[in-house]
Formats: C-alpha cells, structure tokens, sequence
C-alpha cells in the first residue's frame, strides 16, 4: 500500500526486519513523553532488552502499553524505513526466562546495576518504507 | 550527574548534538504512541520537520505536547547518546517562516505531497550518555 510517498509494511515484512538492528528505542507516556534508546534482541519473537530502575521499568512494572521503534536510513540515498512494535511491557522475572534472556549476552553498557530484563509483548507490528520518487515517465 | 551508569547531559550539551544529526524521530500519542522518523533541520533553534497529513500534522494542528529524539551509538565501542527534546508541535503556516524553513531545503524523500511544515517549541531538552564502564582499579 503506497500513502503520501511511502510503502507501508505488512507484518511479515516488520518481523522480517526486527533482528537485523541492534539498537532500538523505547517510547513510554512518563513525566513527558520519553524515548529512550536501548540494546535489545529477541526471546521467541518478543522484543527484550535489559534495563535499571526509571521509566522504562515503572513501564513494566505497571504492564503499560508502549512502543519499540527501530530503523534505519541512507540520507544520500533518500531511502529508508522504520518499524513500531506496540505492545505491553513486562519485566522478566521467572528464572527460566532470565537464564535465557541472559544467555543472549545483552550487553551491560551502563553499568551492572542494569541487570533488569524487559519483555514488549506486541500487540500491534508497523512499519513503512521510503524510497525515492520514480523518475517522471 | 552520574545516574545508573549514564551521564546526565545539560541543555547546552543537549542543544550542541542538535545540528549533528539529519534523521530524527517524532513521538506522538495518537491511536497507539507512534515513533516517526523525519529528517528535520532547525529554525531559530526549533527543530521543523517536513510531513504529510497524518499523525504528526494532527498533534501539530492540536498543538500537543511531542517528543522528538535523536540518537548516535557505537555498538562495537559501547558507547552513545541520545537527546529528547519534549515540546509543543505547531503547523508553520506565517509566509515569511514558510519561505524561511523552504529555505532549509529540507528533502521531500516520500513525494511532493510532503509539503506541509512542523515546528516544536522545546519546553524540556533532556539527553545522556552511555560510555563504557571504567576499568577496575
């Protein structure tokens, strides 16, 4: 489906794309709306990155809707796309799910006191696609 | 200020990493909380962004409260940062500030229906920064 200039992605084509990045960005409703950049990968399909204490936490804590974004541009080239992973976020608290969310070696950029694990159970997968417009026939 | 293995970034940190970057990101609460990228540039230190109807002209047109980011990471050296800045979106319609901002040759990547203008006014700019941990002493 084309829209104002852009190709819009059916789901296959997001899941297609959500492994093929490594940062992505956590949106949450805190104080102000914040977006927040984490390392994440994926444990049986789900969105999971590792965290501290903040708002991404209090997010899970209270199992609140928020959104994942990844993307990925060439500026030169005029093309790109993005995706949004909607869906509850849940902190990963059953030993069997930590042994394997630890053993995808999420890295502990900042510090090891952010050794807290999010799981995003998507609700709803969207992404478009920017390409250059075709040259005029 | 050191917070969990980040460093707190001040506004005029913050406002420096602005014109560093050409592809940012749009969050706004419409049906679910969408992350858009958009290439922006700045006009009297206001991120404006170009668009299309659709969400983010929508939040402009009610002048809601929207956060955009940036973001730079190197995930083989650990080390990055991210930048919001939350404020209020507003449609440019005043000629002279439409002439101002076509000036900014702001790229039309997703078709020349694209050609309606966004403006934050930033209340809050907040920003941190990820380096590796220091090594043991």
């Amino acid at each position: 489906m084309s829209n104002y200039g852009f190709t819009v992605l059916d789901e296959s084509e997001c899941n297609a794309l959500l492994p093929t990045q490594r940062v992505g960005r956590v949106a949450v409703n805190a104080e102000h709306l914040a977006v927040l950049p984490v390392v994440y990968a994926l444990l049986d399909g789900d969105v999971v990155f590792r965290t501290a204490p903040g708002d991404k936490l209090v997010a899970a804590a209270r199992h609140e809707s928020v959104t994942f974004e990844i993307d990925e541009y060439d500026t030169d080239e005029r093309r790109g796309w993005s995706v949004n992973v909607v869906g509850v976020a849940a902190e990963i608290v059953h030993p069997d799910d930590l042994a394997r969310v630890h053993a995808l070696d999420l890295p502990a950029w900042a510090g090891e006191v952010r050794d807290r694990f999010v799981r995003i159970r998507a609700t709803h997968v969207t992404g478009r696609r920017l390409e250059p417009n075709p040259a005029p026939a």
